[in-house]
Parts: C-alpha cells; sequence; structure tokens
C-alpha cells in the first residue's frame, strides 16, 4: 500500500503547510517588531519545531526576505488582475490604495536585508522589481486613456506613496492622505 | 556735530548690517551643509570679524535657530498677505509652493536646535506657530469657499508636502510632485 509516492506526498504537504505558517505568523512578527522581530518566537507560535524553522530559514534575514518577497508579489499579482478587471483609473486607484497598506515597518528593510543576503540568488534587493513593473503597465494604460497626468512615473509615485507620514494613518495602515494623491493623479 | 544719537545710529546699522549678513550667509551654509554647517566659516564669508559673530550668536546652534525663525516668519508673513491679495485657492497653492522650496536641509532641524536651547526664551521648536497659524487661516478659508477637500488638516498636510522626496525635486527645491498633491486638494 505504501509506495514512495504516498510516502512522500504527506511529508511535502506538511513541508508547505509549516513554510506557510512560518510565514503567516514571520509577516505578523515583521509587522509589529521590524527587522529585530524575535526569530525563534515565530516556531513557537507558529507551532512548529526550531529545527524546522531554521531548515527552511537559516537566518532571521532569510524569514524576512521571504515574506518581503511573497508581499510584493502579491502586489505583482493584484496589478496584473487589475489590469484586465476594470477601468485603467480604477486599477491604478484599487492597486495604489493596497501599497499604501504595507505595513510601516517592512519598508526600507529590502535594501538593508538585501545587502545580507547579497550571496544569495534570490535577493530581496530585486524581488520588487516585477511589482514595479506590473504597477508601471497600469499606469502607463492609464496615461494612454489620459486617465492619469503624463507627468507621474510609476517608480517615482511608488516613492511618494511609501513617504507619506506614518503619524496620518487609519487603523487598518491606509493613509489619510492617499485620497489627496490619487485624486491629483486625474488629468 | 557728534551728538550722542549720531554717534549710535551708525554702530546700529552696523550691528543691524552684520547681523543681515551672518543670517544671509548663515542660511546659505545651512542649507549646503546642513546642522553640521562650518561656524566660523560664516564670519569669514560674510567679512564679519568672529567676536561679532560669536556676539550675535553665541553657538552655531543659536545661528541655526535663528535662520529657521527668519524662514518661518517670512512665510507666516507671506500667508498673512496672499490671504488678502488673492482667491483662497490660488493662496494656499502659492504659499505650499513657497513652502515645499524651504531647503531639505532645514527640516528635521528645529526639534533638535529647540532641544539644545531649551533654556533660551527665543526657543526654537515654538518658531514655527505662527506660521503653522497662518497657513491653517488660508486653509479654513479655502474650506469655508469650498475651495479645498473639508478632510485635510493643514499641519498633517504641512508634514504631507514636508515629506516628499528628497529625490524628486528640481534644481529650486520644489518637489516634481507638488503639483499632484495641490491637485489633489481641490474639491
Amino acid at each position: 500500500v505504501s509506495t514512495p509516492e504516498t510516502r512522500i506526498r504527506p511529508q511535502r504537504a506538511d513541508a508547505q503547510r509549516n513554510y506557510d505558517a512560518l510565514l503567516a505568523i514571520g509577516a505578523d512578527l515583521l509587522a509589529e517588531h521590524g527587522a529585530n522581530l524575535p526569530f525563534e518566537e515565530v516556531a513557537r507560535v507558529a507551532v512548529v519545531g526550531k529545527g524546522t524553522l531554521y531548515r527552511h530559514f537559516p537566518t532571521r534575514d532569510h524569514l524576512i526576505a521571504a515574506v518581503l518577497r511573497q508581499r510584493f508579489d502579491q502586489l505583482a499579482d493584484e496589478a496584473d488582475e487589475l489590469l484586465i478587471s476594470t477601468s485603467p483609473s480604477n486599477a491604478v486607484n484599487m492597486w495604489l490604495r493596497s501599497f499604501d497598506r504595507i505595513p510601516e515597518r517592512f519598508r526600507g528593510l529590502s535594501a538593508r536585508v538585501g545587502e545580507s543576503l547579497a550571496d544569495d540568488s534570490s535577493a530581496v534587493s530585486t524581488a520588487c522589481i516585477p511589482m514595479k513593473e506590473a504597477f508601471a503597465r497600469l499606469i502607463h494604460k492609464a496615461q494612454a486613456d489620459q486617465q492619469v497626468r503624463d507627468d507621474v512615473d510609476p517608480v517615482e509615485l511608488l516613492g511618494v506613496v511609501a513617504a507619506l507620514p506614518a503619524g496620518l494613518r487609519d487603523e487598518d495602515g491606509s493613509s489619510r492622505y492617499i485620497d489627496v494623491i490619487l485624486r491629483g493623479l486625474r488629468t
């Protein structure tokens, strides 16, 4: 009954489940503590052994990099979906609202973590490139349709939104001035 | 011919001239070097003796405080003039463009310098209050005339404008995204 396949599958599913749990808890603790998040606490809260934690993430920075990559990839996917599912200006607005809710403590981590993992093939410093490219496609479509000002550069705009003051945010992390920016983008 | 008055007047005029020259050079060097500006260099460039420099400004922080106070007071005066000379929305736009051109290096200095001069009666920490109050009058008039969104708070808005990224500025110090903010303020 027990073929190699049936023996391997549950292991893989377990490994994936552990990885997902560690990543989810890692994201929570990163949002709460920033780059100094208590690393082994991630395993404890995820109810996963320390050995499993270290097998998936040799260092805290590997975990942080994986959390950032996941968030950036989700945002890239969201941009691709919005590109085909709604009007260009609505897509830009909805996507920038999502981007604006990236937890404050995630910001500025990419460069630091990317540096410490410079020898890693999955360097986090390049992790946000797909997200930036996907957002650029949204902006350029909206500009082609004359729904967004021509003088706006997508990557610069992300810098402006990311710089909105931390103190002026609602409980869900949205800046109370994101509406001013979105209104200001219109032609 | 030489009355006490004629003897005193040139001295006062000289003192004022020296003070103004030190303040102007101080503003230039502060914009260039930030809080670590070379203090005695101010006297050299202004062609004023070191003794005179130290008589007007006992420490570098006293000079920085005076430069900041002067800039904030100029902006307060400009707001008061705009309040009566143009439309509320135009006044808000013109004034925010001036505020946006405050040199990058001046930002964040108020708190630090204010702290070091806490025993000084002319504490710089309160120096920007008249400017904030004058801008609030502009915003509230524009809101009463329904030319600016109701959900904008004047002091918060200054925080948003001051946070516009340093890297996205033209040669005159204007943010290339101030237009997005100004457009976004409209009702």
